[in-house]
């Protein structure tokens, strides 16, 4: 019987610890990895899968030994690749684009094999640092308030997604309408668009409010700053209490924009918190010519964008700005003494764990450095300008082909049209698509199908664009 | 002047997206990896660092045009790793242990190659079933409750932390709470032990609570099931509803346990919500002989243990598990139009957008799935025994030195003590080992100083637990 004082888990080799073993599986599942991305044009970009497919290729019970990594490598072609959708793939236009990049993928790999915390300043400064260095830069890269930066009364924070900034905007706005009223979260009122992310009904829910409107909208599918006067005034007449607004730039059905500027003015006469949601749309303001979209952020409390959608940056990776940090860290803050320490109670440190949910955190800055470093700013701005363009072009293809209608402004990189035969022949059109290869997504708007082409993948060449079109020539 | 709708952004060679340049960089990224975690015992275990230090080696601006990649690998080591305190160093004692593994790393360096979205089963469902399936075996691998597998009436979701899933389990509460009683969340009340982690005072503020009760604990720092019986009847007699009740398995402080089935049975008599911590001691349950340690389980509601603390799994990777995932389901699940799809409307195939705040996932699964089998179950609960196995030694030592007592119990592999001096002497003593190389927390409970030696750091071996044993016998 071994002792297991002395019974040493880390054999020197062949163990699941074996470091020369890491560098011989490592290097295999690099050139993987550049397989697998180079391969995806050959792959049909959504894997036909059943329910219960993929399970049923596991084993019942997990290996009581261990198994050689080329079983694990091979199970990535046999298992996992077969019963994938291609977020990846050039030919992906579905939803939005969760895009990557080189970089940013080997940001990832660095980053865990680091496996560090930056949960607090000295659980691992350089985490922190680098975080708040970036998002300082994004700040002037994206043309949003200076206040936000971390010398100004503001912040920044990288979140795993839009949901949970959105969530967390909606817990400020509860506990300030609190502090302010008196009044219970069930009396509060939060507002958005019809056309808004599930995630503010769904981050609603969860922060316990009972009443969301979901405000009707324009025929350009934004909100009138008077719908949201007028909701406002209702709501106070009842005796409920107005707690959060958000607008909208870029709705993920259409990229619609609510009017910021108007927004922020209704907003600071309420005392109503202001959120914007630009998840999509917030990586468009790299390039100036888009900020107009936005005119009005320095009335906005707070302020979400995704890198990991259109910044060629992995998920998960979501900003979260706030225009005054001191009411984020005053709700969030819970110091015990295990967490103590000289450089936090100094108060010249961040520590991030009081900016979100989470305790723990990931070196997610890693990827958002090693991607402003790779493309550079210029080359970020070729990228999305790029896509842009493509859209553009694809957009004044519909107008000009009479069996198609324009749906939406298209006013960044998604094209929204239907087929004028209506909604059958709009669904029909979009099962034609994916037969034909092609991800993309149909939807519901006023009551009417349309197709969303969104082009912005991060492999998506001007040619995949074209294919699409033809394929679009050829089946509508 | 270049049009845009035919500027590639993506040149053949040498831009940010070049494939070779991957496959290469990819190769000196995995050498620098094993390099770092190899020479490891070489560095400080925290290095030295004042704050701003870290900023002040970064340029004020972005790059405008790309950097190579051997500029970021440079910085690595010239701005990152001076900057981190060493989870990974094996002289790493401090908080729990963030472990990791050689498959850990490299399934998230696969994970995010693949770069896709795990939100619904159709938006990859090798995603979802396979942490389905991986979830599954823990039940059987953990102990815990069958039902609370797929083809039960609960279930496991993967989460970022266990902050996540106890804020999780706090809304869920809540929600009953309101549905059976009417009670505002402001009545509402949370109750924990003294000794609790954090997160659970945050979740509740997140979730809008205003009472949580921070119950006093008994001399092995359990909260004794009549101190939470008065705690309840006082509070339904002044008119509140309690609501929340957190069991910890093993808490952050000293590893101590609450009763959990007599929690349950008080909890069932009062219909609350009854929540079991076991963020750290979690994953010494694939050893039987823990088990005990968590009797009563068929009385709670959910749960939470962290593989990326003691399962060899990098962070970010909670598991949470309910009992009836229908309540889960009803409070989380909101469907807009562009989420819509055929697999769900089924409701053959799990959606695990609706089982925590974020919309979007990575493919976390993947990690697990590959450390259990690069491991196998023998070689984790191996794993875990020689963990303990050494703090039982280190523990046994301490009670017999004349200079030191041991302040609470060793059930895990957490060794806490303090210095016969009192707290001072504690503090000079931690103070010493940190001077000596070694990374240890010092903490307060019941209005004394202590010391934490948290054994399980990925790359310690037996003989660094020695060395600490040496340096401690050294400086006390």
């Amino acid at each position: 019987m071994t002792d297991a004082a002395t019974n040493d888990p880390h054999p020197p080799a062949g163990g699941p610890l074996d470091l020369d073993a890491f560098r011989s599986n490592g290097h295999q599942l690099v050139e993987w990895i550049a397989d697998y991305l180079a391969g995806l044009e050959q792959r049909p970009v959504i894997e036909p899968v059943e329910p219960g497919e993929v399970r049923a290729k596991l084993p019942a019970t997990p290996p009581r030994d261990p198994e050689p990594f080329a079983e694990l490598l091979a199970d990535l072609d046999q298992v996992v690749v077969p019963g994938l959708a291609h977020w990846q793939h050039p030919n992906w236009f579905a939803f939005f684009p969760a895009m990557s990049s080189p970089a940013s993928i080997l940001a990832e790999f660095a980053a865990a094999g680091l496996g560090v915390q930056g949960m607090l300043w000295s659980t691992s400064p350089a985490v922190t640092e680098i975080e708040t260095h970036v998002l300082d830069w994004l700040v002037d890269l994206l043309g949003v308030p200076t206040g936000w930066k971390s010398d100004g009364p503001g912040g920044g924070v990288i979140q795993m997604s839009a949901s949970d900034s959105t969530h967390l905007a909606l817990v400020l706005a509860r506990e300030r309408c609190r502090d302010r009223t008196g009044a219970a979260v069930e009396s509060m009122v939060v507002y958005t668009s019809d056309q808004a992310h599930s995630s503010i009904a769904k981050g609603a829910a969860i922060a316990g409010y009972r009443h969301v409107r979901q405000l009707p909208v324009n025929d350009q599918f934004a909100v009138e700053p008077g719908t949201l006067e007028t909701a406002i005034a209702e709501d106070l007449a009842a005796g409920r209490q107005p707690a959060f607004v958000c607008a909208a730039v870029g709705t993920t059905g259409t990229t619609a924009i609510d009017p910021v500027r108007r927004f922020g003015e209704i907003c600071a006469d309420q005392h109503i918190w202001l959120h914007v949601d630009a998840a999509y749309a917030g990586s468009a303001m790299l390039c100036p010519e888009f900020r107009h979209h936005q005119d009005g952020l320095e009335t906005v409390d707070s302020y979400t964008f995704n890198p990991h959608k259109w910044m060629a940056t992995n998920f998960d990776c979501s900003v979260f700005w706030v225009a005054d940090r001191g009411s984020l860290i005053d709700t969030l803050s819970v110091v015990p003494p295990y967490l103590r320490n000289q450089a936090s109670d100094s108060g010249q440190v961040i520590d991030y764990r009081d900016w979100h949910v989470p305790l723990g955190r990931r070196f997610r800055a890693l990827k958002l450095w090693w991607v402003l470093r790779s493309f550079g700013v210029e080359g970020l701005q070729q990228m999305i300008r790029s896509h842009v363009g493509w859209a553009q072009e694809l957009s004044d293809w519909v107008d000009r082909d009479p069996r198609l209608e324009r749906f939406a402004p298209t006013t960044f990189a998604l094209v929204c049209f239907t087929h004028v035969d209506g909604d059958e022949a709009t669904d029909r059109l979009a099962e034609a698509l994916h037969q034909a290869g092609f991800a993309v997504t149909a939807s519901t708007a006023a009551d009417r199908r349309y197709l969303r082409v969104s082009i912005g993948s991060t492999w998506t060449e001007h040619r995949h664009v074209e294919a699409l079109r033809q394929a679009i020539d050829a089946s509508a």
